[in-house]
C-alpha cells in the first residue's frame, strides 16, 4: 500500500511550505517560493487604526478595515471598539457556505440592546466609490461579476471603470443591514465563510477583511436555524473583546505584515497560480478568479 | 435600537424559507418560491447504487457518485463500501478554505494500512470524458475556467465542447492522488469545503458530490498542520460507517430527492438568482457562477 493519503503535491501547492517539486521544470517557481524570496520592501504593516483584534476562546482573529471604501462605517467601528461595544457579545450566527455574523444578539430588543455609546445612529450606504484616486492593480482575467477586478491595497476589488467596490470574497467583512440601503451601522458585522457570494457586491457595505484567524470563524458549528442563527444563547460563540490595535501600547500589538499587492512579487505569485506546472498539476488553468487569490500575511515574532 | 441583527432579507434570499418580500415587485419570485412551486415530476431520486451514507457522530453526510464521469472510481468506491473499508477510519485532514479528507490515515504504512479487500489496486485517471452522450444543461454566463459550464444530472460540469469534466465546487468529492495521474484509488477521498478550487479541474479525478450534510464536514476544526492534517489521532473525526444505499433494505434508505437540473424550474431559479430584485437587493448582478448555484435537495420523511 504505497498510496500516500495526503494529496501531497496538491496540499503543498496551497500551503505555506516551500514546494518540494522534484518533478517540476527547473525554471518554474510556485507562488510560495516566489513569496519567500520577496524583499522586505514588498511587505507592509496595516495601520494600527485600521486593525481590529477579535479575541475568542480559541484564539485571535485580525481584521483590517478599509476606510478608503467605507470611511463612515470604519469611523463608527473604531468608535464602537474604543467603547468596548463587542466585549462580552457573541457570534450569534453561522450559516453553512455563507457567513458568520456577530454583534449584539439582542439588538432588536430595545429593552435588552447594548448601548452603542457615542457611535453614530445613522450612516450612509457605502456600496461603492469613485474609481479615481485609487491605486488599482488589475488582474489579467475576465470575471462575470465586474468589468475589472484587482486589488487596492490589501483588498479584492471590482470596478466598472467609473466606480470601484470591495468584493465578497472569503474573509470579507461586511455590515449587516435591513432592507433600507442606509440601515447598517457597523455594529452587526458578518464575515464570508463560504463560496464568494459576489451577488452581494454593491448591495451591502463591506468594511474590511480578515487578515488572520479565518479558521476560527469558518469552523464554528452551524446554527440550527435555516439562516444559521442560534436561538439558544449557550450555543453562541462568546467574544472576549474586539480591540482597535491603535488603542494598545505598541509592545502589545501584533507585528503583522501583508505582501503588497502592487509589488512584482505579488504579480509573479498570481501568474504562478494561473499557470501551475509543478509535479502535481498536469494542466495549467491559464486563469484565476479574484476570490481564488490568497493574500500573503506573516507575523514577525 | 431598531436594527435587526439578522441581515434579514439577505439571509432569506439564500435560505429555504419562502421570501417575505413586501417591497418586491409583484411578479418577481425568488428562487425558493420557484422551487417550492415545482411539480413532483421535477424531482428525482438518485440511484441507490450511487448513493453513500457517511455516518459521523454528528450526523449523516449523503454523497452521490458520478459514474458517468468516473466509472472506474465509482466502481472501486462501491467495492470499498461493500467491504466496510471506511468503517472505523477517520477524517484525518481539515484545511481551511480548501478540503477535508478521509480514509485510512495509515495508508502509507504497509504494516498498519487497512486492507482494501477486493478493490482494484490501479485505476485510470478519470479527469474528463467526451462531451458527446451527456445531457448537458448550459448556463447563460461566461466563466474563465471553462468555455462552457452547466449541469449534467446533479453535477456541476465544465466543458470545452469536445470533453466535459466535473467542476471543483463546494461539496465536490474527489479522489486523492500522488503526482502520477493514475495514482488514485478512491479510498482516500476529499471534499471541497471552501472557495471553489477550480484550478484542480481536469487535474484530479472527481467522483461525485455531497448532497446533504456539508455542514458536518465544513465545520470540522482545522488541523494544526499547514495542510490541515492531524498528527494526533485523537483529533481526527471518526467515521462510524460509510454504506452504499443499495446495500440496505429499502425501508432503511433515505428518501432523498434532487431537483432536476434540466427542468424549467431549475432554469427559472437560476434566472431568479442571476437577477435578484427583491426588497433587499438594490442591484441585480445579471450573472451567476457555476459554483454559486445551490442544488435543491429535499428529504421526504
Amino acid at each position: 500500500m504505497t498510496l500516500r493519503p495526503c494529496l501531497l503535491a496538491l496540499a503543498l501547492s496551497l500551503s505555506p511550505l516551500p514546494l518540494l517539486a522534484a518533478d517540476a521544470p527547473a525554471k518554474y517557481r510556485n507562488a510560495q517560493e516566489i513569496i519567500d524570496a520577496a524583499p522586505t520592501s514588498d511587505w507592509h504593516s496595516p495601520a494600527a487604526e485600521n486593525t481590529l483584534y477579535m479575541d475568542l476562546e480559541g484564539g485571535r482573529v485580525i481584521i483590517e478595515l478599509a476606510p478608503q471604501f467605507a470611511p463612515e462605517h470604519a469611523g463608527n467601528i473604531r468608535t464602537l471598539a474604543k467603547g468596548h461595544f463587542w466585549d462580552g457579545l457573541s457570534i450569534y450566527r453561522s450559516q453553512d457556505n455563507f457567513v458568520v455574523q456577530f454583534g449584539d444578539a439582542d439588538a432588536d430588543d430595545a429593552a435588552k440592546a447594548k448601548s452603542m455609546g457615542s457611535a453614530k445612529t445613522h450612516l450612509p450606504a457605502e456600496f461603492q466609490r469613485p474609481a479615481a484616486g485609487l491605486d488599482f492593480t488589475a488582474l489579467p482575467d475576465r470575471d462575470g461579476w465586474a468589468a475589472k477586478t484587482g486589488f487596492v491595497g490589501d483588498f479584492a476589488v471590482g470596478s466598472d471603470g467609473q466606480n470601484a467596490w470591495l468584493a465578497h470574497c472569503y474573509g470579507a467583512v461586511g455590515a449587516g443591514r435591513n432592507n433600507d440601503e442606509d440601515s447598517s451601522l457597523g455594529a452587526e458585522l458578518y464575515v464570508v465563510t463560504g463560496q464568494s457570494p459576489r451577488q452581494l457586491d454593491r448591495n451591502i457595505t463591506l468594511v474590511g477583511r480578515v487578515l488572520k484567524g479565518m479558521e476560527l470563524l469558518s469552523s464554528i458549528k452551524r446554527g440550527p436555524d435555516p439562516m444559521g442563527f442560534y436561538e439558544d444563547a449557550a450555543q453562541r460563540t462568546p467574544i472576549k473583546a474586539i480591540t482597535l490595535a491603535s488603542e494598545l501600547p505598541e509592545a502589545q500589538r501584533v507585528n503583522l505584515q501583508v505582501l503588497r499587492t502592487d509589488s512584482k512579487t505579488f504579480a509573479d505569485a498570481v501568474e504562478a497560480r494561473r499557470n501551475r506546472v509543478d509535479g502535481f498539476y498536469k494542466r495549467a488553468a491559464g486563469h484565476i478568479d479574484l476570490c481564488n487569490i490568497p493574500l500573503p500575511v506573516r507575523i514577525i515574532e
